[in-house]
């Protein structure tokens, strides 16, 4: 089977990892031929993912395309999927997740749990809205990492405001942040994986802390798969999903956002799964068996951020020293620059002392840094 | 760092898939093209392994290089190593290793135990050597995966035996066959592996079951990582190594042979230990720090080989069966073509019921076949 990657980042490399168990050809389209997957596929072509032809003639003629990231052309997948070429996730779902404002206004069609919001065309709009302050405004399209979300807390950050559809969004008074990992196959067999529970960093709205099992009560953690499951079986889509999903202080749970593919929330099932999130992506796509969702072992997972203020060439500061912990799995994505907040590596631990795994977790951050070389000019 | 590979199989393809946790450009030299690690390096080279100006030209400007085979130009390696290339394993372990006749006296130099040998230079010197019949005659370079040994029962056999410089040895009554995975970091620390039960499929001489940790004493567990640690220092070279070794009737351990290299023993510790064999090795390389041989459960590994009188396109029959089983972790190496006994791939189980997962190994056996497509004529 042909089977083509939009995107050639951490999550292109990390699927092409997983492929290698199994007998496909794999072909992967991105503009930066130095990027992350590109050295780890049969067949690698430089070009733009959002650009029509490009995508299009990157398409014909493979058994199948998933995506790393939601930026890509749809409309050139969509015309692929008419001419027979399997979309993971399917084109109706990538539309509804790329864009903020129709994902939101898809659970409430359907009744899923989530923060109130209203939809607002321009940045003016958010004038209308002072009661709802403080409030989270989030851009429909091409928001990434963070960048597409601001807190608008009052009147004079307004002017912060996307001008742009997007959503505004109650700020929710947050107890615990969850996400689960859902596969979904070809014939709509759906499994969910145990929900992690997530830190953010509150500097760059990256991921950096993540605990499997999630601490909470064995009722949230089954509400939430249910939740999970419920909300992709909606989508009508195989493929791999993240939903991530807020506790609130009445410890109801509510769907932050969705993404239709690998996600960072699922890196620790690399090691701490049976069946890792990737290796599940090739099951649906070659149309084998979904695998195993259970851990293998509790984990924890430390997102490797550039650190502030260094940018250029990257260094692991502390690299030997994490190396040197017994239960740590070391990932680094094989990006040349680093930068403050880019997401350049990640680390799993594993044990069953789930405590212990806490404090091991704080070490490591506070070990190993992403730092920048100094040249002497 | 800037590391090559001489050779592009299996053992590649699996060193690469663990090369991608860490940043290193990566190098393969090989002449087949769509050999399985072809696709998965930043710079595959179509050459001779075993041509001096080819592997010399290939290692010139790299920081190392390691070997998946030991059929490589040593010649050159020796030239690359005085020019400042680090080699793994040093050429003066490989040049004792790929010569069975030079290993055998090695062990016997340095008072290792192992089944006591004579050294024939042909055929017809088999002749002297009746009254140690039966016996095995293993040709002293070029044998690989058993197509090096021949046992001699009696005088009608030696029409089979060697006519090149060979090893003559005793035939031992084995009760149990282990092997011992060592890793040595280039400042020479040494870490030993938890000690693997093998049991050979008698038609080919292939692995193709293999049991961690191997169902022995305490005592001889210690002792053959002992045995294996002691006899690896000796070689006094960085790297990754095996050590076979059979126990006889007596209870005693007796060095059969090594491989300066990941080998077949190990492919368990890929999901069974925190630190697989290829990560140890990419570590070693890297000058980083030796990894957890540590078992994070048992486990047992069956090869996928192809099926006698079957020669083709591969198929591989039953797979969806087998990744239906919840603990099974499938490895299929990408080769486009079977033949009878040719490795084609591996499954690792793990559980804590080792009873239970010798049972499973049958299942997965008489489940998955690698067969060759029929075609039509």
């Amino acid at each position: 089977m042909k089977i083509g990657i939009l995107g050639g980042g951490q999550l292109g490399r990390m699927l092409l990892q997983a492929s290698i168990n199994y007998p496909v050809t794999t072909y992967v389209l991105e503009n930066d031929v130095e990027c992350p997957a590109a050295h780890l596929c049969h067949h690698f072509t430089k070009g733009n993912i959002q650009d029509f032809d490009t995508v299009y003639q990157f398409g014909k003629g493979l058994d199948a395309i998933t995506i790393e990231i939601e930026s890509v052309n749809i409309e050139a997948l969509i015309l692929l999927e008419r001419e027979g070429v399997r979309i993971y996730p399917s084109t109706s779902a990538l539309s509804i997740i790329k864009n903020k404002v129709l994902q939101k206004q898809f659970y409430q069609d359907n009744n899923f749990p989530t923060a109130s919001f209203v939809i607002t065309e321009s940045r003016d709009e958010l004038n209308a809205y002072e009661h709802l302050f403080p409030a989270i405004h989030k851009v429909g399209e091409g928001g990434y990492d963070g960048k597409g979300v601001k807190k608008i807390a009052n009147k004079q950050d307004i002017v912060h405001g996307f001008d742009a559809p997007a959503v505004l969004e109650e700020k929710i008074a947050i107890v615990k942040e969850l996400a689960v990992i859902i596969g979904v196959s070809q014939n709509m067999k759906v499994v969910a994986y145990p929900p992690v529970e997530m830190v953010f960093d509150s500097r760059y709205h990256l991921l950096d802390f993540q605990l499997c099992p999630a601490q909470v009560s064995d009722e949230i953690i089954s509400k939430s798969q249910q939740i999970a499951r419920e909300v992709v079986k909606k989508l009508n889509s195989p493929g791999i999903f993240a939903v991530e999903l807020f506790i609130n202080h009445e410890g109801e749970l509510l769907i932050n956002e969705m993404a239709p593919r690998a996600h960072n929330s699922g890196h620790h099932t690399i090691e701490a799964s049976f069946c890792s999130q990737f290796d599940m992506l090739w099951r649906i796509m070659l149309g084998l068996p979904l695998g195993n969702t259970a851990l293998i072992m509790p984990s924890v997972l430390i997102n490797l951020v550039g650190e502030p203020k260094e940018t250029g060439t990257v260094k692991y500061e502390g690299l030997p020293n994490v190396l040197s912990i017994s239960n740590a799995f070391v990932h680094l994505y094989g990006k040349k620059e680093t930068k403050p907040g880019r997401k350049m590596g990640h680390v799993t631990l594993l044990h069953t002392d789930i405590a212990g795994l806490q404090s091991q977790a704080e070490a490591v951050k506070s070990i190993l840094k992403i730092k920048a070389v100094r040249t002497a000019n």
